[in-house]
């Protein structure tokens, strides 16, 4: 088939068939025609004999659609006609019984819960070879000060690991909302007929076993007019999406001229075609372009969705090529940021640099308000002198750090001369509590990090 | 405050302030600020004498905001800061230690997670109780016959009550949806401060057991920047609306004179201003549109956080209105839907009716077919043979129990007088294997359903 | 180039190469450059004998690529590199100069807009030849008399054809809409250079005039950040979906056995793969499943651009195949709806019966109160009281032309004999002004519609 | 009515009143009933009398909701009602003749068109006063140079007030498409009664001219289901908060301490809790993260509209509450937008320093490959000589400017003394076509702006 031939069907027709995309789904498609007639045969809806005629058939259909070989014929509308007529052709009229006890809308449940179980299985291990890639980096520059910003400003010192570690975290949420959208897509459909079930003696609980099901649809009319897992699928990946275009943006931001924290491996930046010096970073930038993308795709399928009436409707043929779209996506983005982290050099001069000259408008001052603060003053009184302190300075034009200690003391008698002790590493070590950024915080952190990942967890 | 002071402000401050929908957080943040004073006494950062005088400062607010008569000030822009200065009235300077060791960043994160907690335990109350109510609905009607829709053209007779319990199903979906979406949330942020936690000796567990929270946030720049919880809570709401939109678009459809499937309560209905006959499904129709305002929120959310880089920045500030918005058009609108559900009358008759009828058309077609496969035709050529055979009679506008045996026979020599056992009765009855809509089978569904909602996994 | 080429490249440029979908652009490509190619040899920024050799080479690119014979390279990224290098191949290093006075920045945008401009185009035919369909049926079927709904309830009867009109008059402001949103696509971005204009003495006037552009940018930054129009043809295009979608619904509706109201054309149903006798509308019901898929286009879009920095960002390379498959899914669905429309047979038998069996539920209610008004009754006195008469007809079961003068006197004293000769006909005559359902009026309207499109202003 | 109010109703009810939102439109409902009345007296279908104490009825009603004392009741469901309901009250029964000839179908159809009519004039005046404010700054900084960036990379020096200038073309497209949006919007609905029409000899086209309406609708149907012109409201609004949100991250990227090009007015910005340094760009970010809730809306409604049935149907109650935001936001954002810009304070010094420090990157690698180019290389050899040049210099770690004419010449023999003539002013000065940023065009393009806003054409 070429998108051409599409063209040549009667406009209806050219409107309605799925085979373009569906085709994509063989594979899900021929297991679960297997499963369906191995649970025919044993259970004499049809001989075992005629079961495995079907069986052998279709497994040297599903070779010769690997092996590019298969007739794909647009006028067959989809996957399963295209299917099944070509089992026709190769086992004759026996491939007829292959349909008994199934409907089309129960098999299109069933070939994509299992698409998006193997796509669920595919967002972890990507996100967990993006988890490695961060962990890598982190481990890397373990040592490397940068300043924290809250607003896009200096607020606070920090470890870049720590900073690494925070998208960590993000992907092991992702992961396990992904895993959570598994269960409720772990559900076999196949039994539930054209929406009332069927009238053959059929065992669903062995279908589900050979396919590896961890249970079977209660109600027939729920099965095949669900996509909840579908959408929900999507849910998870504009998550997964929205984090890779904040950790995106702030590659962009710190491979500019102006921040300069992080050059990126060439094979993450390309040129111009007129601007013969431009190392752009555009693989960050698809990554954040393409966060619309997957927002667009849950749109979409929500939109389709509402107001529906059971059971099956054609509109649910709209559940594909989003999908789709979004796994590919999701897999590439993936695949391209855990590559860029991993290969990408931080700065660490520059990034300690601005955290040093962060001292000028005063990234230590949350530090001086807490000095303060255990010396006896309410927060609220060490937060009012500290910004009077560092007014003070920002009119002299002086950096904090550059104050005699007669100037502290105008804005609080409780200032002395361990005040100047006070340095972007001290902040840095001085939060060093369960998730603050002190080097002992960020390196059990990294170690948890590592263990989850190596069980599995990740 | 009235909404009106708010335009006395200059406008960049009238612009930013949250208090005039953040004060929905006051109990939130009072129960947060309680837990982290009790904490910073138990640990000696400031004295316990100064924990009890702000935590009975803190009890006396409450009271004056559940009565009505605390002094809101937008001047004073969020309910953190109004509850901290009204503090300071209350109690003196003492007020100003509250603060010690925390950030509004890491309060307002606390804030919404124990507002989304109470959310999604609303939501799953709220699904119970529609399960309920399509359970009894269900119940009462067990026997009731009416067609099954697909595309929405008769197809094959089910029970009313399986049509119900696929709805059960689909909140059975949404209430696990929301305790996975719970796991996320239960998470303690407080003690990440601004973003890279704080200087002092805090104690986070023993926070999150006093208010109750799972587990500590393991970094403190993705614990002040993370919103997860808040998307995925739009996005589980989001697909329980689209179940209910399901349900109203049948509702409607089915309130229709053409349908006449049920009556609605008259106070699920309303009248015309011209028009003295209407009785319109106001309910189920605004219940149909505001799905769209949920999707709206999810997508306001996922877009305001696009691209933002790390830690907190004031963006996001706008988590707050599109969720509290959604927390109570879910809430209603299950309640209603709830009380629809349990209220409308079933037409049995009608319905029963419309199954009948639908003999003429073929709403028994699939089990002719099976009927033509058991006798041995695979079920491609019964197919093809009922096919023609339902043509047959459609050309001579005759239902199907009408034809003659010797018609029947003109398409398949397999026929015999049997064939015309065949009625809505035993076509409902043949669909007996788990999931299908066999009596026996529905009953069983129905215990079951009974079971889970008792046992509290409803 | 085949999908699997894509698979070999490193994944950063397969990520982010463009060739596989904005070949589509190949004769927009062209057709700039050569405009391009033109006035740079008119303007002597090279020599016309190298334009001409340019717009030669650019002719037979053209042609290789028409007749599928063109060595598409994936290495080479975009259209833009595969055209000019294989000019290279083709004409030699003269090649090379194309570029001058041009970056692939304000190259694509001029692309985009003769893209969308097209789309523009296609988008009015298609909504013209949908308005005739719509007229055609409408004059068919002039006579035919429905019950008009609201709340999915029967309200007042009414024509089929102002039911009908009824889409015409959103299509006719769907083609407006669109020919607003061409009036800002209308304008050359060629001469932006990259961000900030060119140092060649090009002309830019000429080349809009060549290219049939209204007018040139006025600000280089914008021109090549601007992708606005776009946006507005998403926009454009989800209302003309929502459209058809609503049409969409009423068909699906409208064929269901309970209504009947239209026999779909069997080229616009599909059958069953299980339930023999099946005539799904497979058509209408995938058009409205396809609005998910035109809403989330724009959804997409919208995200990518929002705070993007001036000027060109790689997010932009985003912006195309949503476009590609709005304007493809729109000019479909455009196409079958008109068939559709066109094809399919009103059941004028049904509808008018529908009206007449609306007697009983008081579809006339409103001319009875309208009665009583034209009698002296303030119009709120006498909806009260027929209010009560049907509540009164309605408990006895009887329609209400069933009832007695006396009855009716019950209600009011105002009613006379002459009640009775309020029919269905009568209430849509009675409803005589502009705009309202009155045969003549609709006869004019339908008039008037014909005149539209026939002018041109369709 | 306060809010608690609401609850006591019965759920139901609770569920679908309007009034604690469509309370906002009694100036429109108030409006377009006086038009009805008069128009109601003059047709001699109510006597004159009876239209003038309608009239003055609704007129003093007017003064009393302005006046904060009118009585609002919930059960009295929505604006009309209430506003009816209070007429009688004022002038007794003659109050019930006001709804003749119209249902709440037509006039909450045509109060919302006076409401957006109105925005429309808002936005408009709104986008006016953005620019008159760009206009401002570009003005006073109109020799400021900074360099112009693309994917955030240092990419050819730019005027500031070229800068400036891009966003006043969004802006004026943004003025053009709402005005666009007006005269879909300009059109009369009332007269369509329920939705077929009514049965008084009304004049429409006296009530279009009272309300200052274009013209009357042409089918009644279209006239009470339409909403188009909210969608498309919605969506102008959406690319003028998109264009916004891309200034708001400008203004914050420049307003880091990294960038330092602009010091925002305080009073634009806003401390930190915590941090007693921070001066966060507040009203920027809170902009940005607005588009997020103007972008929901929109999607909000085209959900919600999706396969709606013909005609009036109450899920269209859900176009009020998101308009309202929208039209509260877009004001409100485009009014801070102003300020901040017309207050900002550029920091000149930096962005030429910035600009100056390119030369280090190769911000005039362009115009070196241009100098080749115009000397008679093609601008393809050009490009690659000066990409390798930049390479050769950025390898010594040199500026541009720091080698000597012997390195140019290994690059190219074309290169001589003369190249050190190109300089940030030069480059600046040389891209001097119509819409490029040399001091002569953007003089030139300031001029024809202020030279638009004057006229009106704004």
């Amino acid at each position: 088939m070429t998108k051409s031939s599409r063209k040549d069907l009667p406009k209806p027709l050219a409107y309605t068939i799925s085979i373009p995309f569906d085709r994509r789904l063989f594979r899900h498609d021929i297991a679960g025609s297997m499963a369906h007639a191995r649970m025919l045969g044993k259970q004499g809806i049809i001989s075992e004999t005629e079961a495995r005629a079907i069986c052998d058939g279709l497994k040297s259909i599903q070779e010769e659609i690997e092996g590019g070989a298969f007739p794909f014929k647009d006028e067959l509308e989809d996957i399963h006609m295209n299917i099944e007529a070509r089992l026709h052709d190769v086992i004759g009229d026996v491939a007829g019984k292959l349909h008994t006890a199934r409907s089309r809308n129960d098999q299109i449940a069933l070939d994509m819960r299992l698409f998006v179980k193997e796509a669920i299985e595919g967002a972890v291990k990507g996100l967990q070879r993006f988890q490695e890639a961060l962990l890598e980096q982190a481990g890397t520059g373990i040592d490397i000060i940068m300043p924290g910003y809250t607003h896009l400003q200096r607020a606070q010192p920090v470890l870049l690991a720590h900073h690494l570690l925070a998208y960590f975290e993000m992907a092991q949420r992702d992961v396990e909302r992904f895993r959570d959208c598994r269960k409720r897509t772990d559900v076999l459909p196949l039994g539930s007929g054209a929406l009332a079930g069927v009238t053959y003696p059929i065992d669903r609980e062995s279908v589900a076993r050979d396919l590896g099901f961890a249970r079977v649809g209660r109600n027939s009319m729920d099965s095949v007019s669900d996509r909840d897992f579908v959408v929900e699928y999507h849910s998870a990946a504009c998550i997964t999406m929205l984090h890779l275009s904040r950790l995106s943006e702030e590659l962009i931001i710190w491979s500019s001229e102006e921040f300069g924290f992080v050059t990126l491996d060439p094979d993450y930046t390309t040129g111009s075609s007129i601007m013969p010096q431009k190392r752009n970073p555009d693989v960050a930038e698809l990554a954040r372009g393409k966060t619309g993308r997957v927002y667009g795709n849950l749109v979409s399928l929500l939109t389709t969705l509402k107001a529906l009436p059971l059971a099956y409707n054609k509109d649910l043929q709209e559940d594909k090529e989003g999908l789709f779209d979004t796994v590919d996506t999701l897999s590439a983005t993936l695949e391209v940021m855990a590559g860029m982290v991993r290969t990408m050099k931080v700065e660490g001069d520059k990034t300690r640099a601005a955290a040093e000259a962060g001292i000028y408008s005063g990234i230590l001052a949350t530090d001086l308000a807490d000095y303060l603060a255990s010396r006896g003053l309410s927060f609220r009184q060490a937060h009012k002198a500290v910004k009077e302190l560092v007014d003070y300075a920002a009119d002299r034009g002086l950096a904090l750090n550059k104050l005699t200690i007669e100037d502290y003391k105008r804005f609080s008698p409780l200032f002395e001369d361990d005040v100047f002790s006070i340095t972007v590493e001290s902040s840095i070590a001085a939060r060093n509590t369960p998730g603050g950024t002190a080097p002992e915080q960020v390196r059990r952190a990294l170690s948890a990090a590592r263990e989850m990942l190596r069980a599995g967890n990740g």
